[in-house]
């Protein structure tokens, strides 16, 4: 195995062990993105000399002793939506041509702190309003959409190209491509992980969080991204300073997961049902109880999220969309123009909604821990697919279909796990959701790593995309 | 003097010793009632058959030994905006015709835990959209308007019908009738008292607190309300469980008074700014420092403060502005109907502007403990005056005058106190208002109580109207 196949935790364990160098590393992943890079499509910006410089000094601190943790040398790749001082932030957009960030994001700020070595900047949908990312292909088949908006970071992730990465989430834009490339991708609590510096999509939906190759990974990120950040005006104040690791181990009991009756598994292809009860029944027998519960006020979550959505994220590009309407990509500056005709009275009533939607959602959590769904209802579709037809008659948008089931986690803020549960029979990945009440991030990751390890190191050893 | 006549305070204190009863109080002040109301229009509705029951309950608990508290046995106004169970909440407004509460409001229950004996529901402007209340007339001078949109319980209080009241406060609506009737007015921090129940105007915006004759009082009320309400989404987590009571004495010995540069003294009646000013310099002669000041942002103050009050009051108002617009007021119903036409991206510009103008306040305090001010440019208008015609050369109406100064404190969610400051030529009362951080209510009733202190009995002894 080479380094750059190897886990967060593997490659941390071997850098603080001294039995692998920081050097070693990044230079093993920078030859990865050489050798496949250009025929994925996950990077925008490859800081190769700054990656080199800073493994080389990460590689002199743990030499004298001074490692400061499990990040330290680890190579990792940003959304091109997460600023970094002194480099671009595209947003994978024309519109941001000779645009240069002049400080850092407090999340570069955290990994740059923790030892993380930068390798650059990974692609988005442009300003990470849609759900495939074009500029990118699926780490498992170029035929394949790599998904969206955080695409770039899953297909690097997923390829062995980053040994982890940053993503946006503001309907699924982590857990998306997440699903669709076989990584693990975590939307945290709405609050948890700061957005200053990060560009906006929409402000009461927007989440930054990790996409990793194992959710034990995921929580050694989120460990470092958790805290208060007086500049990112929805920061949560009460917040754990770390997330806990996961204990090894597969022991389930006591565990309550919602299983929905309603919703979650309406217009899901059978594959990834199948998939999904089956991830179901292997809880059951570590001991997990599934106790079914209805969905509240489902007939709202789309327009809830359009009704936020929309003109939030008018409002951001509003003097771009009028300076440089042209420089848009046609798919998103129609629905920026459109943003333009909502009316006051239709935001409120989405704020209204969501306000019901999020006392409703908490109160199902009153007699569960976890919720468990798909988090996509159909792997990653064909790059020239535009539809999804349903048995039951009805035509669906691909993005309509991928962002349905990762919405409702974003109105309400609950956190929210996408974790890989097997392949279809074209071998592309199909994604299991969990859900957790605020703040819940430890059961997450704790349910998410006891099932990764009692499915073995099966899907742990073709962690990675072609190697 | 007469039990009518008492502040709360003393009320308070005669009845724990046992040499007032609360059946005579509550008897004073209905026949105080009965006297004076049929001019001044202070009441909607007054319920002495469920007040004299009220009453003779808390002679009981008192004889017995069961005092509860200082609001135990005071007998007490709401405002119509407030539910209370088996009462219509009628609004002022014909649109409530047949109305019926079926539960308490938060503070009903509360102030009636705390042994308050409810004398009835006083008049709003309709649904609180205004600043005149014309139903009701100015405590004062039958010549001059009220204030609004809490006119009744602002009137009530000061006449002697109320120990004290409760208002709601979306723009200035406790402050402004507090200044213009000479009582004291407090308009708390924004999630400090529960909304739950109570009849929203602007859900962004709107703050319940007391209406009372002295600041002392207002402290003693507040401590009956303050407390976490999981039915008011806006409620504070965190927040002290009871309002210490200011100390008697003079002493402002480091406390830091900003006195703005800008703003609060433009187009400000000279009468007023006299008085202020005068107030400014009491308080320098007690040993607070006076810190000029410049007020931030400025010229967003009134775009903020429509651009979220009026579409949220639309939105409240959604089903029977469609289904019954003609029972609403011609004032009303045109405001309600304007908010149809506000866009979303005239909202979320208005939300973020608070956002920045919060910031920027807060910012402010870093160097003052305590904003002074006046609270109404000028005192009590004359009831069929449209327009103020200003030195400058500008003329601006009523409403918009007496909302300008007392706006900034609602979008900012500060806590804002207003008391008597004098009375200009006419007799007519002047508010001074006073400003603070955050959950600072016991900054600013201590400042305010010092300064009644020191203005000594003159204005206590006169504080109820034509009595």
């Amino acid at each position: 195995m080479q380094p750059f196949e190897l886990t967060l935790a593997e490659a941390a364990t071997a850098l603080e062990e001294r039995t692998l160098s920081p050097v070693e590393l990044t230079e093993s992943v920078l030859e990865r993105i050489g050798a496949v890079d250009e025929r994925l499509g996950a990077y925008v910006t490859v800081a190769g000399e700054t990656a080199r410089n800073s493994a080389a000094r990460a590689e002199r601190e743990i030499a004298d002793g001074r490692y400061r943790g499990p990040l330290h040398g680890i190579p990792f790749g940003l959304k091109d939506m997460i600023d970094v001082a002194g480099m671009p932030t595209t947003a994978s957009s024309r519109v941001r041509a000779g645009h240069l960030a002049q400080t850092d994001s407090t999340v570069a700020r955290q990994l740059s702190a923790a030892g993380g070595v930068l390798l650059g900047k990974t692609h988005t949908h442009e300003f990470a309003y849609g759900l495939t990312t074009p500029q990118t292909r699926n780490a498992w088949s170029q035929e394949h959409v790599a998904g969206g908006s955080s695409g770039g970071s899953a297909v690097a992730v997923a390829a062995g190209e980053a040994t982890f990465a940053l993503g946006t989430d503001t309907g699924g834009s982590i857990r998306v491509p997440a699903a669709l490339n076989g990584t693990v991708g975590l939307k945290p609590t709405y609050g948890l992980v700061s957005r200053h510096g990060v560009t906006a999509l929409s402000w009461s939906l927007d989440h930054v969080g990790p996409l990793t190759r194992t959710v034990r990974d995921a929580a050694l990120v989120l460990s470092a991204l958790v805290g208060h950040d007086p500049q990112d005006p929805a920061s949560l104040r009460a917040v754990p300073s770390a997330c806990p690791l996961p204990p090894d181990g597969g022991d389930m009991t006591g565990l309550r997961i919602g299983v929905p009756v309603n919703y979650y598994f309406d217009r899901v292809a059978p594959e990834v049902e199948a998939a999904v009860r089956e991830a179901l029944t292997q809880m059951t027998d570590m001991g997990a109880e599934l106790v079914e519960v209805e969905i509240p006020m489902t007939r709202y979550i789309q327009p809830t999220h359009w009704g936020l959505m929309v003109p939030e994220a008018t409002a951001y590009h509003e003097r771009t969309l009028r300076s440089v309407p042209e420089l848009y990509g046609p798919d998103v500056r129609i629905l920026l123009e459109a943003g333009e005709l909502v009316s006051a009275g239709d935001y409120l009533r989405a704020q209204r909604s969501r306000t019901l939607m999020r006392q409703a959602w908490l109160r199902l959590f009153d007699g569960i821990d976890v919720l468990a769904a798909p988090t996509v209802p159909i792997t990653a579709a064909k790059t020239d697919q535009q539809t999804v037809q349903w048995p039951d008659g009805t035509t669906e948008g691909v993005p309509d279909a991928y962002v349905r089931l990762s919405a409702p986690a974003n109105i309400t803020g609950l956190p929210a796990l996408s974790l890989s549960a097997g392949r279809d029979r074209a071998g592309l990945p199909i994604g299991l959701q969990l859900i957790g009440r605020p703040l819940a991030e430890a059961t997450l990751l704790r349910t998410g790593h006891a099932y990764e390890c009692a499915r073995g190191v099966v899907d742990r050893g073709s962690a990675v995309a072609g190697a």
